[in-house]
């Protein structure tokens, strides 16, 4: 088994196979007898101890992480995570929370000391109530997000947080990580859906703060520091998330522009005609889409001609199919008349609609044939999207000339997911040992935009070091400030974010 | 001069005439040298140390609070604010923030030890930046509301916060307690209005989170602690706040129903049909409408016939003026049809929809000649209000046989401003001296319906004690522990809120 392998270089790789370790290896780092002492209060069953059942849990699905961990406790009840943690904070071992685990900065992953155990939140997977007149549904940690959109769905309303890991991903890690997405642009992320959690703190006592309320000025937003910590403050273990109105008709274009100014103009367009109809509106590069077309079998051209850049534009109406269809014709109407559009295409069924958004989150994956990449996270203020561009080339190149800038993203958010392919014929290892040059590179031009190096997939383990040594110091210091108020004895997923 | 009378009965009385008190008086509380050094940092215009000057600054428009200082600052730059915390922390000076003193819960007046100074925010008053592209202004705390108002408009944006005080009350004051007003439906509460924010903190330090982001997941969310802490952890100074599209239709109508039911039913109609477009919803019950035909003098009827129920609704449309009409009458023909709706008076000019908002507006002034009243801001889940006000309405008729209940407020977001008149012929006072029975009969039902005892005016002082004896245990001691991580000293603003 490999270590934790500091810093990791930001690329997809298979994982590689290892051989498992011996009980015998790891569990010297933890007292047989309090192994015990944790198993009982879930049951044997739900206590995993065999390497092999534990596997799955120590590496995530880009295997940049490799964690160790002598125990994985799956609790059945909030009353068992409660127990978990009082003697946890009794003897002082320190606690990994997972849910789906597909997060992308290795929060969720133990670390290599053998000291740390796993909390697996997945058996608390109850949608409590879907409250249709409040608009809310009360779920627990564990719900998988699809399992949500569809049981909203069937109330006849829309959960709106939407994400390439949504068959997988659960509502605690999504609430912990602040999840964006693509629905961020018309419904706001993780945090400004989710109205009330329920949190078991370090020493087991648990925070209800369930409720379904739009309005609550009791005192400090205690919620929202839950929201986005990362497992480090306290245990969400439910939530009440808001549902919105099912969307009558949904319309998905293709736009062909010559610029990212052309796209910002377009942006504001739709902003303007369609106000919060406006459901996506995504930049796609010219090379991530090319790559799909090469890469990505059976894929469809959605565009005939060639552009420097697309716009992926999603409008969905409350009122009709229709009224969506002529919304989205009148955007993309104004776009051409205007010349900020050079060519679009609206989808013709629903169908075609999926197809393009199959294309776009192909995007990644298609990315990877083209060899090693190191990838950002990015936001900045939505009109700085096209400075930032501008900048960000320059300072690519300066790292390393003739590497591939592979830019996309949820340009409505002012967040990029900005990816570097290595020159063409380069060789993979000599670029990934650009890895801290060209994040310090992308990372400057964001910082001189006022932007944020993690826009939307958090901190973790990947980010942590150069969080602490950028973000201003005051920031850092009250951060510690609310660690140390909520866990002063520091066993909440140590060693990460802060 | 009288002191600070706790708790105080919450109905609007005149402010009393005060004598005011000699220089000796107060500022034996406080060391002159000391003062000295204060008045230096902003200069002596800006350093009020004469009665006469200062005591607008000691009582609120209600004149509930009547607080106590020898000294109100009014810096004019962040740097001053920041000296000002400084020689606060070094010399162990409680300072209480204020920006337009207009809090209905007493935070922004200082209490009668004399030992608090106040400062006043009102100079920050600098619009920084709009930035159109960003959908963004960046404004200091002093800037007044409505002129914020005014210069999103000039940009064709919107600025959608709305409350009765926006001629006076300030940005520092609306975040510190995370305003909400009439546009919260459509726009959410102060908190989802703002991206970022400045804050001096007791030390003096700055904290400059002022960024322009929509997606920022670097770290604990301190911005929302902030925002709402009504200046007990940090002094804003200045935030970043989201701009919308400006509605190119507003239509505005009037409801008469027979039941909060059927107001939850039209309510769910118009999120149907109108989605995000529906800007506003209040509930009026027919005593508050009644008063207002009665007491204010001028206003029109809305509607010729009488109901126990009225609606006053607004949809905005972003795409034209005939789009807002054509939402709004399917809507109430919608209503109408099925029975939901009584009768039903769309505004047939701006001027008629101005005067639907005036009468709504109008509603706490016309109860005041109907004798003392003890008001309550509760909200609950939008679909508990029909249960609230049926179980409320037995609470106080059990403390008060006779008493009349006043219920109007923000139905959209489950916010009703529940006020109690007293019986027709009581006594003032007698009434008001059931002001704790009364207080507790109905937060019992708020209670017990999961809601919230502040939805939207704060704690400050007048809460304070009911929030720290009725809120969850685990609650209270989070706050605490984020006070003491903040302010350790217990500086600022002490007193309110924790």
């Amino acid at each position: 088994m490999t270590g934790f392998r500091a810093p990791p270089p930001l690329v997809t790789r298979s994982i590689e196979h290892h051989s498992f370790p011996s009980m015998n290896d790891i569990s010297r780092h933890i007292d047989p007898g309090l192994i015990d002492r944790f198993a009982a209060i879930v049951g044997d069953k739900y206590a995993l101890r065999d390497q092999q059942d534990i596997a799955p849990y120590l590496t995530e699905r880009r295997g940049l992480w490799h964690g160790r961990t002598a125990l994985v406790l799956r609790p059945g009840s909030v009353d068992e995570v409660s127990r978990i943690m009082q003697l946890a904070t009794e003897t002082g071992t320190p606690v990994v929370p997972q849910s789906g685990n597909t997060g992308l900065v290795g929060a969720q992953v133990p670390d290599t000391s053998g000291r740390q155990i796993v909390l697996s939140l997945s058996r608390l997977n109850r949608i409590r109530e879907v409250d249709v007149l409040s608009n809310t549904a009360t779920v627990e940690a564990g719900v998988i997000l699809q399992t949500l959109q569809e049981a909203a769905d069937a109330a006849d309303r829309l959960f709106p947080l939407s994400l390439a890991a949504q068959g997988s991903c659960q509502i605690g890690g999504n609430l912990s990580s602040n999840a964006g997405g693509t629905g961020v642009l018309a419904y706001g992320n993780a945090r400004e859906l989710c109205l009330g959690v329920e949190v078991v703190l370090p020493t087991g006592e648990v925070f209800d703060d369930l409720r379904k309320l739009k309005k609550d000025n009791t005192g400090y937003d205690l919620k929202n520091l839950f929201i986005g910590a990362e497992g480090t403050l306290g245990v969400i273990t439910a939530a009440v998330l808001k549902l919105f109105p099912k969307p009558k008709g949904r319309e998905v274009a293709f736009a062909g522009l010559s610029s990212p100014e052309a796209a910002l103009s377009l942006l504001s367009l739709a902003m303007d005609h369609a106000g919060a109809a406006l459901t996506a509106f995504e930049l796609i590069g010219q090379r991530p889409y090319d790559f799909t077309l090469l890469h990505a079998p059976g894929v469809v051209r959605p565009l005939s001609g060639d552009w420097p850049w697309y716009v992926l534009m999603q409008i969905s109406s409350g009122r009709s199919a229709q009224d969506a269809r002529t919304l989205i014709e009148e955007v993309l109407s104004a776009g051409l008349e205007q010349e900020i559009v050079g060519d679009a295409v609206i989808a013709a069924s629903i169908a075609q609609g999926d197809a393009f958004w199959n294309f776009r989150e192909l995007l990644p994956e298609a990315q990877k044939p083209e060899g090693a990449s190191i990838k950002h996270d990015i936001s900045v203020p939505v009109a700085a999207i096209p400075r930032f561009i501008e900048k960000a080339a320059g300072a690519v190149q300066s790292v390393s000339p003739g590497a591939r800038e592979v830019c996309f993203g949820h340009m409505g958010d002012g967040n990029l997911h900005y990816n570097i392919s290595r020159p063409i014929g380069g060789d993979d290892e000599a670029f990934l040992g650009l890895y801290h040059a060209m994040n310090k590179a992308v990372h400057d031009v964001v910082r001189s935009l006022h932007g944020s190096i993690s826009a939307e997939h958090g901190i973790g383990q990947l980010k942590r070091d150069e969080l602490i040594a950028t973000a201003p110091p005051m920031a850092i210091e009250l951060m510690r400030r609310v660690k140390t108020a909520f866990d002063p004895a520091g066993i909440m997923n140590p060693g990460k974010v802060i």
